[in-house]
């Protein structure tokens, strides 16, 4: 056993803990981050494809307008991005039925677009008068918390194309199903990441710009100054503190701290063994924080010729287990083409063999594109349930009743344990820019306990 | 790192490990069982307390008349039991008013039991439809999965009385709010447990028998013959597995076997790192079975003096935290009264000081009972959620959603592993007879595939 001593320890190397060490080493401090896997990231992850050479994010790709924290680590880097395709005609399909429109409302039948709009503008509405800070705090947090959004997308949308329109929407948000998350939950993602139509939207929206070398590799240049500080292959687990100091032990080293930063979704903490019990609500939260089930199938062409058609690349659809996609081309004239799977569709879906996935993928994308799509250069798929240290994506939601009887400690300080990662953010949780600030707030703690 | 090697390998030396070792045992295998703790039990506990030298059980502690397989064993061991105190007038408080009844309905207002009669009524029917080796194919599984018990009451139940006594009964029954769980994982419950009346009632019921000497004895009294297989003190914190064998590392020993049985609760078992990381659907399951808040305070008196005055020691109320009260006095002629706290209610409770919590259970049971409540010759209490190796009790229940996603998942064999624990249970899941029921399976389950 390897022992040593620093001043703070942080568990995890993706987004969340990289922030928290840049703030460390800017002020000075010293630390050590300890990572599990044999890479940095996290449910960030950045490869080159074999045939193509094309650089593919299959973790966490996008950001947008008011993710203000992550465009300041682009600026700062200079990292190239390119703006996601947003042109020519989307396709909903529903029951067999192709419809091709423009904008981000499908041309349905005049019924369900206002049944639709209706929910929406409500679902907007409640948003609007969330906390993030303190979504339990709200006057019908109890209620909103108690039914689940599969109930009151049933109670508040009449039509069945509305319904799905919402439960697509809510699936490619959350990696979830409906039935899983509460009115609640629902609600505070909305407020935390703007608004309902920004967590959807391409231009002005969460999916809006792209990184041309993958977010992995912007995170490579934001650890540049302390990548020596990096412990790889190492996963963490045990935690020890007493009153004077915190010890974190892996399988083969045993690092004294004065503080620790865990850095890591709330249902990866759950892998670590506390020789302390933490508090009890805190221990309850961790259990009640699942990972979403999301998987991202690339298809990469010589050129993205769904262009050619004048269309978007985007797709809603009702046939299983497709029902979102993307145009992700980049600078390089090749065409990029992302279909998510979502929940329950991913946890089938990686049950196939590989090959079957990918003729599954391309006959999809020649239904609505034409034959062209079953040429690709390269295909790639990846599941992130499949990731021991990560246990899904893209993010853990809390499950129904949680916000209310455990939200108040989702970021409470536990003696010398901080808690980071993107699901204790409050302006986008969830994503890339959710874990800097979760992580810029842990290392701010820490500064702060320690001065005093 | 002490290394060796044995057939099977059991983690847990709860009900259902111990049950699983009982049947490897008596088939003339090798196998050891390594104990997380310094006592076998799990979360079953008992304990003699300091003054009164009265047998406590802190952790579970009645059987019912259904649950066959404890009853093997009591009978087998010989061990002494005694029935719960069930004669006198029950007592139900709602807002301020005391209603003394006779029998398990309270004498409320006609139309509040007409209510409540009708809203149970709907439940048995409900319930009496769940296969409870599949709750989801029932042909509603998504609709009632998809719904918390906190919407169903609100939307069954049109009187505030018949509501409380519904989710008194619930949070009793599953020491959660009733925003926590859907209605399929209640009705999955009410029929594991035969139905609604057997889990809430005393004859007849979940909580009819005792045991004179704790719940513990019987179980050591079922390791006699294999105690020196019990390693304790050793949490696991890894598996490995290949195609020949199976090793289990703690922090000081490696075992390697042919099978491992994880006689633990989903949520205990993420504290295990799976280096060959499971199937994606049971990594998911594993998050979303998060443990109940359960609370028992125990007063001890001279007589059980309430008896007295012609009370059964029951009540029902929905004065804050003690909802839920039972006379567990055994044949000494002591008196033992239990206050259950259960769901958020323990949570805030167990955060108060020791001497305040004694003086509001004292003050609480003297409000209903007199003022020779105020005199106990003993007081203890135990908040299941400090317990780092239980992370709650009594049992985890699945959120919302999860039954039909991930309930196929809860006992498939992966690979080497094999999956005790009551939670897998199909009859009494929750329970100590379900326990047993688990790790019987899971016995079978290594014996067959080692055979083959």
């Amino acid at each position: 056993m390897n022992t040593f001593e620093t001043d703070y320890i942080i568990v995890g190397a993706g987004y969340a803990g990289i922030a928290a060490a840049s703030v460390l080493h800017s002020s000075g401090k010293n630390f050590v981050i300890v990572e599990a896997r044999e890479r940095i990231g996290g449910r960030v992850n950045t490869i080159t494809l074999p045939n193509s050479n094309t650089v593919i994010d299959v973790g966490a790709q996008w950001i947008g307008p008011t993710q203000h924290k992550i465009w300041d680590w682009v600026y700062r880097h200079k990292v190239e991005t390119v703006e996601g395709h947003d042109t020519g005609k989307n396709i909903f399909n529903y029951k067999g039925k192709t419809i091709k429109y423009s904008g981000t409302i499908p041309k349905i039948d005049p019924l369900s677009l206002i049944d639709l709009g209706i929910a929406m503008k409500r679902i907007d509405n409640m948003a609007k008068s969330i906390n993030v800070e303190t979504p339990w705090s709200h006057p019908k947090a109890e209620e909103w918390d108690g039914i689940t959004m599969n109930t009151w997308i049933r109670r508040n949308s009449l039509t069945a194309k509305a319904r799905l329109s919402l439960n697509i929407g809510l699936e490619t948000v959350f990696a979830c199903q409906s039935s899983e998350i509460s009115l609640l939950h629902f609600l505070f993602y909305c407020k935390s990441g703007d608004n309902l139509d920004a967590l959807l939207a391409v231009t002005n929206g969460a999916q809006q710009t792209l990184f041309v070398n993958g977010a992995q590799h912007l995170l490579e240049q934001e650890v540049q100054p302390f990548k020596d500080k990096i412990i790889l292959n190492q996963p963490v687990k045990s935690i020890y503190q007493d009153d004077k100091s915190v010890i974190a032990r892996t399988k083969d080293i045993e690092i004294k701290g004065k503080r620790i930063i865990l850095a890591l979704s709330p249902a990866m903490c759950q892998k670590i063994h506390f020789e302390q019990a933490l508090p009890k609500r805190k221990a309850q939260l961790l259990q009640r924080v699942p990972m979403g089930a999301a998987m991202k199938c690339f298809g990469v062409y010589e050129k993205p010729f769904w262009r050619d058609k004048n269309f978007s690349g985007q797709i809603v659809s009702d046939r299983t287990p497709f029902h979102v996609s993307f145009d992700c081309s980049k600078k390089d004239g090749r065409g990029i083409f992302l279909f998510f799977v979502e929940g329950e569709n991913a946890r089938d879906f990686i049950e196939l063999p590989e090959n079957v996935r990918k003729e599954k993928f391309l006959q999809e994308v020649a239904k609505y594109y034409g034959n062209e799509a079953l040429h690709p250069i390269d295909y790639i798929d990846k599941c992130w349930t499949e990731e021991e240290y990560s246990g899904g994506c893209y993010t853990g939601n809390m499950t129904p009743g949680s916000w209310v009887q455990f939200g108040a400690s989702l970021r409470a300080v536990t003696g010398r344990i901080h808690w980071a990662g993107t699901e204790t953010a409050t302006q986008w949780s969830g994503y890339m820019d959710g874990a800097i600030q979760s992580g810029y707030r842990t290392a701010q703690e820490v500064l702060q306990m320690s001065e005093t």
